[in-house]
């Protein structure tokens, strides 16, 4: 089902505000069998009394079982089937080091490696070069120049960087040149289509003059490339939704997410305190905000269940400031769980929040997971979160007669 | 998933009754947070009881946040995903009214409109004509004679009539001329696709005869086609599900849309009593029943909460009658929710009940929305009620080995 052609259709204009509150990587794990989550544990008055006023569920981001990264998980949130709009890593690599795509681009991941004097490979990761010796080399790189095309280089970390071509018929679709192997020289990139013929040439020549650059370098004196993706197609919030977003993050990577669906990046704030401070600023200029919280996630990655709960309280310290503005729809959810006892991504359901005034009653008393699976939301797959929240606004009309 | 492509194959014919018991708009809210709804307010001992031996969960028309029109709510009620089968809007006018469609049939709906003598709309409405001034002038249309094709008119209310186009080779792809502005003609009518071509000649000379024959009426002296739609494609219910299927409504929008699936339209019960004694008196006759009761909805499209409980009640009510029948599956539920303190159809879920001997015991008590959260249907599309009913009348044999 296209979710948007429903949504294109009926949506309809008013004045009310939307507001989704993510706290990266909500959902969690008990210590031991038959325990209490991190939101569980979690001291958390503010979305407890909402979760009795409101309807609670746990959504699915993907489908069950399946973990999602935070590209995936956050375009469910935003309501685009995370099965059919893929971001591409180059594009998601860009986009996570606040690389603004635009129209026509194509991203590319790209490793420093070695090779010996017949061009074979010797190291893949270039020893994993630090940080500090690899970012000049990369920043070298910016010198390469081709004809027609704008060639931006970015450093990563260690021997990752970034390079996004821009120019005239660039397709998105050329193979990976790392031959996951030593002893063999790069692959040639190769175009998948016709339309990526001129990129791959594009890449070719990009890899030829960065050997140059690089031949005083032992350390790291070629490169490969990976994961080459266009500028993902995703239609707007405001085409599909009719609603003016903007974004309140810190990290780029979630601030480039919401670019990629046509949100307005706003403030530049570097905590959540200062992230309410931007919603209260911005509250008469937009219709739908996205907060994100970055710590659940990270706290979570770390194996801190204790610093995860830490987090979560604090997450909801913050709610009253935002219930204050008096919107008409509030969420609070996760784009994932992110369970400290795995200290990663999980396939678990996440808790998630709806509060309006055209609530039905459920039987939830608090905001945690085992409640959640009493509530009116039920289990639901995380793309159908933005319908609700329209429906909520009464921004959808009725569908057929 | 092509759910018919499943009970088509699978299903199987035996002596069993199934009654579909649809009170329409069902589902309700509270009219204060964290309170009752009206069907959680009415007195509905006999659902109670079914509910206790039976089970119960929460349907989804469309889909979360879509709140369905009574087109799309009865075809998923009735088994056909309501995204894949459109009713267009000039089929649902004419359904709505009795027209019945025959395969070839394009309907339209039309507006009584005023024009200068430019011809440019001076009134998109005429003024919103009274009923009694615009049937006569409806009747009148049915002089128009265009070649080779059957012109039916029929009036509704007020400016609005239908028109029924019926002979050989109409498409039913033809723009609106309804211009939505005054000081301009009406648009010329445009095929959207080739078999449509001559739909557009046939309105063309329908308009232009129209306007001969109202030019002596300066209060409505032309008009404006709109929703040009063919008879939708639907399977039967005898080819889908093996079912001889029968309706009892009162209305004639219901009696339209059961006729669209091939139900036999039964009786003409203008009471609830009525329509249970032509259930009783059918009986012998047919594999599954529809009954339509409607007094839910309109109640709560009134936002009478009172009156909604009331009308709840009495929908109680008429369950011993039908459960003396011994149907093999009785299910009682909703084709969308319309709680009063919206006054309109809405997205929540629909409390839904299934009962037959082969129910695994699930917690519900009683009949209500939260209680149907803790039901073993627990919250599922509408579209997958006819294949539950089948099983539980033991009509579906195994699939795959």
């Amino acid at each position: 089902m296209d979710l948007h052609a429903l949504t294109r259709q009926l949506c309809v204009a008013n004045d009310s505000k939307i507001v989704m509150f993510v706290a990266d990587g909500l959902g969690g794990l008990p210590q031991t069998p038959g325990g209490k989550t991190e939101l569980e544990t979690a001291h958390t008055p503010h979305l407890d009394q909402l979760a009795r006023q409101g309807v609670c569920g746990s959504s699915i981001p993907v489908a069950p079982g399946i973990a999602p990264g935070s590209g995936p998980g956050h375009l469910a949130l935003f309501g685009y089937d995370p099965i059919r709009y893929l971001i591409g890593r180059g594009a998601l690599e860009a986009t996570g080091i606040g690389l603004e795509l635009q129209e026509g681009d194509v991203a590319v991941r790209a490793n420093f490696c070695t090779i010996d004097a017949e061009g074979r490979i010797t190291d893949r990761r270039a020893g994993r070069i630090a940080s500090d010796a690899s970012a000049p080399l990369a920043i070298r790189l910016r010198e390469v120049r081709i004809p027609g095309v704008e060639v931006l280089v970015e450093p990563v970390k260690e021997h990752r960087f970034v390079v996004v071509f821009r120019g005239e018929g660039l397709g998105g679709n050329v193979a990976d040149t790392d031959p996951q192997a030593t002893g063999v020289p790069p692959l040639d990139p190769v175009a998948g289509d016709a339309a990526s013929q001129r990129t791959a040439d594009v890449c070719r020549q990009f890899v030829a003059q960065a050997r140059l650059l690089l031949r005083e370098h032992p350390a790291a004196n070629c490169c490969t490339l990976r994961g080459v993706a266009g500028k993902p197609d995703l239609p707007s919030y405001q085409e599909v939704y009719g609603l003016r977003a903007a974004a309140i993050a810190v990290y780029p990577m979630y601030k480039g997410l919401a670019r990629l669906v046509g949100m307005d990046v706003i403030g530049s704030a570097k905590t959540l305190d200062e992230q309410i401070a931007t919603l209260r600023e911005a509250w008469d200029r937009y219709d739908f905000f996205f907060i994100h919280f970055k710590y659940t996630d990270s706290t979570g990655e770390d194996g801190d269940f204790a610093a995860k709960t830490a987090r979560t309280e604090e997450f909801d310290a913050a709610v009253p400031a935002i219930m204050e503005l008096r919107p008409d729809v509030f969420i609070a959810t996760g784009d994932h769980s992110t369970p400290s006892v795995l200290a990663s991504h999980s396939w678990h359901p996440v808790p998630t929040l709806l509060w309006s005034k055209t609530c039905r009653t459920d039987p939830c008393q608090s905001f945690g997971e085992s409640e959640c699976l009493r509530g009116g939301l039920g289990l639901f797959e995380a793309k159908h979160l933005m319908t609700l929240a329209l429906a909520h606004a009464g921004r959808l009309g009725k569908y057929g007669a």
